[in-house]
């Protein structure tokens, strides 16, 4: 049993090509003894995004806060709002993209073989 | 790729012994194509409780809104609050208590199998 408040989660910026004004914390993994699936929370700063591109494992999110997209592979943006779910399957392109003036705010999450 | 809005997710009532006042959403799971995991959330009214029991599948918890607890084994409680994540172990006893005046939120994600 483990508790951890997500403001006393470590904050690393996101390097990978492609995004820009992205950080990723890490609240729940393989580490913390999670038998099945990751828990990150990615946070994406106002005119930021992530990668769009495409990886052979689902993303599960859940918005906490502030107004995002999600792009399809067609470029296509979908509103993600707080309170809003999102599921990207296995090799769908995507990519997350701050909408607003504020952070946005996301769970992201991932099997743990791969976070 | 699929969006949802959680409030646009049917709740059912928790019916099963030593549930009280608590309701079940599950915006995420395996009839939406989820490969791994599902996303359920419980909202536990002020004064409820969710079943004090084990079984052999971890939860993994985000606190969307309110007060509550997470109870061990022991009967030992540790605040969860909005913005805090938790882990229950595969075959922990466990069980979620709203502290507070106002319904108690969180997701609460298992393997797919099991929802």
């Amino acid at each position: 049993m483990k508790v951890v408040s997500l403001s006393d989660v470590e904050k690393k910026e996101v390097n990978m090509e492609g995004a820009v004004g992205a950080s990723k914390q890490l609240p729940l993994g393989s580490n913390d003894g999670a038998p099945v699936y990751s828990y990150r929370v990615f946070t994406v700063e106002a005119g930021g995004h992530t990668p769009f591109h495409h990886h052979p494992y689902e993303h599960m999110n859940y918005v906490i806060e502030g107004e995002g997209a999600l792009v399809n592979a067609k470029g296509e943006e979908t509103v993600l709002k707080a309170g809003d779910f999102a599921l990207v399957s296995p090799d769908e392109k995507h990519q997350y993209r701050n909408k607003g003036d504020k952070p946005f705010k996301m769970i992201c999450g991932v099997p743990k073989q791969f976070e």
